[in-house]
């Protein structure tokens, strides 16, 4: 990865913070439409200042759509269940980016729904 | 999402589970070349009883790789920090598939290491 990560030798060191989102109740159904989905979710990452090196679009059979980005930053995901109106998220973040931003970015164009955040830190052995 | 979820009406539905794994202090440098470590990755994802939908390797200057794949149940992760002994993971899996056994069949093809996993279960909202 390109960001540097300058530690005390032999201490683990923080390589960024992992971000997985529950969004749920999302009340609109049309905001489950893959265009539209996919574009807002690319909105959102460059809207928190990801930088989206690849885009990958998956749609599912009857419904749902997977999404994932390689970023310079490390990744994002989302995946979709329009029948439970759930859309779930994960961004692994390392350096200045906050993955945080991107799911509040996201959220804010999924219209009204509710949002359950699990964050994790993730660290490098010893140098 | 392909897979069905059944649940009590009105009450949140476990979609899935989410394994994040710090894989460090990894003590062969060779694995950290990215055509052996994404062919692993396929290999320990195939092995586990994933179905690869598509397979994205994005490698880094100086050194590291990304790797992400879309699953049909979910999708998976890799970025390495060479420099740091470091294997970062995450699979996401919605059905039978164990993310767990993603990670085991990995480190195994890593050779000496340690693994540091973080389970979180992943839930939909009230249909």
């Amino acid at each position: 990865m390109p960001a540097q990560t300058p530690a005390v030798r032999g201490h683990p060191t923080r390589l960024g913070t992992h971000v997985l989102a529950d969004i749920v109740e999302v009340a609109d159904p049309d905001r489950f439409e893959p265009d539209f989905l996919s574009a807002a979710f690319a909105d959102a990452l460059r809207a928190a200042g990801a930088t989206v090196l690849r885009f990958v679009v998956q749609e599912f059979e009857p419904q749902g759509v997977s999404v994932l980005a390689v970023l310079a930053e490390s990744h994002a995901s989302l995946h979709t269940w329009p029948e439970r109106r759930t859309v779930l998220v994960d961004v692994f973040a390392c350096g200045a980016m906050s993955p945080k931003l991107v799911v509040d970015e996201l959220a804010a164009r999924l219209g009204r729904c509710e949002v359950r955040l699990h964050e994790v830190e993730r660290h490098a052995g010893p140098a």
